[in-house]
């Protein structure tokens, strides 16, 4: 299979190098606005080749877009038009604002929107890594959407990276990213803020820093061109789960001026709870 | 050299490993009032023997106390009054309450208030790692109000473990520690439940959770027994940084309210400052 990927970050890097791995792809070609990750790219051998985002459709059976969210609407409306029966799959954060774009395309059924859940705090290409996706979940949205053949050879790709795959409505998609993924880069962000503004002597957080600290604060070094057009489209979401985790660090500060450690403790026992599910 | 290790959890027994590897314990003896943890401990070969705490200062030339900071106190107290020259010293997470406790005692000169920043989410003897300390950093506490000799020693088993050592007084070793540690723990309990909330459905979160949110909310895990105590004895500094914590995260909410996404990107930009002193 001939492959096509725009956006050779660390998503679309990975998926390069999973499908190789995975020995489904003969041939990958790759596009980016940024000539430096083209550059890199080649001399990684995740790609084989720079190519035209026009040229995409003739070239490949598969086109993956791995660009940041706000682009995604555009190129992929683009490619919609070009395409015959070759298949294109997006790889972004959030869902809605793009199906909702592309609905009434008369080649919509060539599109199968994606969203593999998996990620590290690293950007760029020389940040892929072939693993990335394993044991992970990847999320298939509208579907009914996609013709069936597209929907088929989807599953095969993500199924040959060892992923598990679930199906959601688009709507449903961004709330459950929001609760999970997206509200978790923001505690993140605040979290090395809220530290580089109290503790002014940078050699302090260095030697201070256990494993505990590092673990929380790995997310605070995402990338703005990623997250901040995620924040964008997926704004009433976050906001909804935002509210949520304020009120609950509110209520560790309530507990904490009425050295109320009863009840300190029984909310540490309850945040407890989430090893049973992560773990 | 003979070491008493009082509370076998995931620092007691990792400091005993670590101890056995360097080659600076022949004999290792353990204190713990949970007999469970005696008997883990001495199945896995942590501690040759158990003991009880009035026997450490007759039997060992090094105790470790290594309980909740709550009990610290107390025991810290009751092994002065019965040590000539064996050292003793502490490895908890706060030390101005300790300290001042202690400050008159005549044998003050034995003990040293020691801080290794290190840790993991897990807790037991079952839990404990020899490498647990490597490249992390050991606070020394208020060194002036101990013997030469015992420092020095407590120097050289921190040396011995491949930490690098810094100085600080008790109420900064406070102050600090609640800007870097103690805050990430609340944000991650405070995340965990904030997900738990929101997300009913736990085979969602199960899906959804990618290495980003497992990682941010790792220290949610964290063991309550140790952590309530901590919080108690550092409230004031707790309460400061969490302030900030609260008006740091609203920032978010309220630029999301007014949808102003480049205030949103310059504050991502900012925390991403944090990588280089922590990567």
């Amino acid at each position: 299979m001939k492959v096509s990927i725009i956006g050779i970050g660390l998503i679309g890097g990975s998926m390069a190098r999973a499908l190789r791995i995975a020995e489904l792809a003969d041939q990958i070609y790759g596009v980016d606005s940024n000539k430096e990750h083209i550059k890199v790219a080649l001399e990684l051998g995740i790609i084989d080749k720079e190519i035209e985002l026009a040229q995409t459709p003739l070239q490949s059976d598969l086109i993956i877009v791995a660009t940041p969210v706000n682009h995604i609407v555009e190129i992929v409306s683009s490619l919609l038009d070009l395409v015959t029966d070759q298949i294109i799959i997006d790889v972004g954060s959030t869902k809605s604002t793009l199906m909702a774009a592309i609905k009434s395309h008369p080649k919509r059924g060539r599109f199968v929107g994606t969203h593999p859940m998996a990620g590290t705090e690293y950007s760029g290409p020389q940040a892929a890594i072939p693993d990335l996706f394993i044991n992970r979940c990847s999320v298939l949205v509208d579907i009914d959407d996609s013709d069936r053949d597209a929907v088929e050879l989807v599953e095969n790709v993500y199924r040959s990276m060892a992923m598990t795959i679930v199906y959601h409505d688009s709507a449903d998609h961004d709330i459950h990213s929001a609760y999970v993924s997206h509200i978790s880069h923001i505690s993140s962000f605040a979290l090395a803020l809220t530290v580089l503004e109290k503790e002014k002597n940078e050699k302090r957080i260095f030697e201070l820093a256990g494993g505990g600290f590092r673990s929380t604060v790995r997310l605070a070094n995402s990338n703005a061109d990623t997250w901040v057009p995620i924040f964008e489209q997926n704004r009433d979401f976050v906001l909804d789960v935002l509210d949520e985790h304020i009120n609950t660090i509110s209520k560790f500060r309530t507990m904490l001026i009425k050295k109320d450690f009863q009840g300190f403790r029984e909310m540490i026992e309850q945040a407890n709870q989430i090893k049973k599910i992560v773990n």
